[in-house]
């Protein structure tokens, strides 16, 4: 860039608070100045889980200046969630000096309608289908919001904060609940035509013919995730299979995928074989898209990431063994660092990214 | 850009004999002068397939001024088989009037090292394994050269003069003698960590346990494409299921996938079941991919696409029933249109791309 045009773009900042010259020049004279991004930039970041909140408070470079985590049923709706969320970080801003921030961004656990700005369909919050979560946070704010799915955004955190910052091409695959992939390619975060790439949850896993919900049969959400685990440890309880399961069923009432765990844990044979098989499963998956999108690192995040290294194991397994030694030759498969840090992080950053961004 | 900024690019440009002033401006004074990509430029595209050679000379727009095929064995190696494309493009770039190439881009089929210009390990031409053609290229051309496989050069030139260019997000399969997949992202190609992204040939298909000669059981590469239709044909003659193949292999002492699309035009059932059982397994990797990448569109392209609509029927099919409804509502499966011209022109424009890229 020419000096006019750097000096014109600076202004543009500088008008907008984003940038503040901190002092003079530290080797030239003249009118240099040095210029950095201004201390008072604040980015808020929401993740909006099943069944809690978190807040974050970014400066301008995107650090953590507070973090709030509470608990909280998405199935409300998005007016006492959103409200709760507001709430939660107007009390952080004002913590950290600064009332207004300069963007807002949000995930849900859902899918969306990035453009729009809205959860579209999104099964486990009904009451969230086209409710103008954008449009109402802008109005509220008074400034930018972004939003998108869990799994986008916590890609965008681990790219930022965490084990990926250093690859351009990588897979944020989370296993919770059920199954979807963050997807970064050339360095940017890779929506696909409506938004809906890293779906994989409705792939057909190989040698499986579980029916699913959608109607098919085979789906990798049908045959893991924790709803599915969930029903295949209540299956091994009452045939006996697992001894116990069964008795943990009969304490609990219920089976999810933390019991499994802890049979697991307690060395509960039918308990890990229901792990391995999973991790069988996703790993079939993660082969085909692994020749597919030859990327430079898989990072694991999610729920069932906690049933540790029995499931890695065995996903690692299926992916060296099935995918072209090429693509597999450099490729680390590895849990989040920036665990549920990521969320956060990355929903401020979907929303600096468009702060940031020069004007067309 | 500041008003510095593009007369400076200008005269950068200049200087390279990229653009010249065609006039005065339209509707300004002062030192307004119209600028236009100058008459001069020429890139060449060079397309080498397994059995022939196609060059193409451009214009600075990519034009298409002359194009040339000839038969050419790759196998005989990279010497003969560059001295015949470097005769070929000498003597078209001498018929449009200039006899100096901006660039010259090449694409080959086999794995390709895109940052050092080599083949690595390219299973139909082994002579080319780690030949330096890009800087014999450059030496002989004096000019810049690119190399890529052949299938990411076809998805390059299908997105600029095929049906794809309206789209930023496609992919383009190619059915040959293997099955690849060029991936273009966000209007990028997409070539993955070590370039060997959409390499789907030892993709999975569910259900087929076909040996690969990759020491795996169902591979894609292993149960369609030219190679495993003509096995496959050939089964068919001699077990009798088919008297018309038998015929043929008889006549012609061999089976390709020439003497099946034969078959199918004389409505042996035989020979449509092998088509659509092809179109089916392609149709069920392809399906696990729309829902990962969801792209706006899928180009066909090699030379089993002759087998027409049989084929892309069954492919269709599998893929609008399995794919999630969001990722299909919009999806065109389309043959490529610019067919053979795909190559050459995508070549031309790989090395284009370099040409006119700003330095950093």
């Amino acid at each position: 860039m020419s000096r006019t045009a750097i000096a014109a773009e600076l202004d543009r900042l500088t008008a907008l608070r984003l940038v503040e010259e901190i002092g003079p020049a530290g080797f030239r004279g003249g009118r240099s100045a040095t210029i950095d991004i201004s201390g008072s930039v604040r980015f808020v970041g929401i993740a909006i889980g099943a069944t809690s909140v978190s807040v974050a408070v970014t400066d301008g470079r995107l650090q953590v200046l507070a973090l709030h985590r509470t608990e909280c049923d998405v199935r409300q709706g998005p007016e006492p969630v959103l409200d709760l969320a507001t709430k939660l970080s107007r009390k952080l801003l004002l913590g950290s000096g600064v009332d207004k921030p300069l963007g807002v961004g949000l995930g849900v656990p859902g899918p969306v309608d990035f453009g729009r700005g809205i959860a579209v369909s999104p099964p486990i919050m009904p009451k969230w289908d086209r409710y103008p979560v954008r449009d109402r946070l802008a109005g509220q704010f008074d400034c930018p919001v972004a939003m998108d799915n869990d799994v986008n955004v916590m890609a965008l955190g681990e790219q930022l904060a965490g084990v990926a910052s250093t690859v351009d091409n990588f897979l944020f695959v989370k296993i919770g609940t059920g199954i979807g992939c963050g997807v970064v390619a050339n360095g940017q975060l890779y929506r696909g035509m409506d938004g809906c790439a890293g779906d994989i949850g409705h792939i057909r896993v190989p040698e499986c013919d579980v029916p699913c919900l959608c109607g098919n049969t085979g789906c990798l959400e049908a045959s893991f995730g924790g709803a599915a685990l969930g029903r295949e440890a209540l299956a091994a309880a009452r045939s006996g299979r697992s001894p116990l399961l069964r008795e943990l069923l009969e304490r609990n009432g219920t089976l999810t995928a933390a019991e499994v765990g802890q049979a697991v844990s307690a060395g509960d044979a039918a308990a890990m074989q229901l792990v391995r098989d999973g991790g069988r499963r996703v790993g079939e998956v993660l082969t085909g898209l692994v020749s597919f999108f030859n990327p430079s690192l898989i990072v694991l995040g999610g729920g069932l990431t906690k049933l540790g290294h029995i499931l890695l194991a065995e996903m690692r397994s299926v992916i060296y063994r099935r995918s072209l030694p090429l693509a597999t030759r450099n490729l680390p498969i590895t849990m989040s660092d920036a665990g549920q840090r990521a969320g956060v992080i990355g929903a401020a950053r979907l929303v600096s990214d468009q702060v940031y961004r020069l004007p067309r």
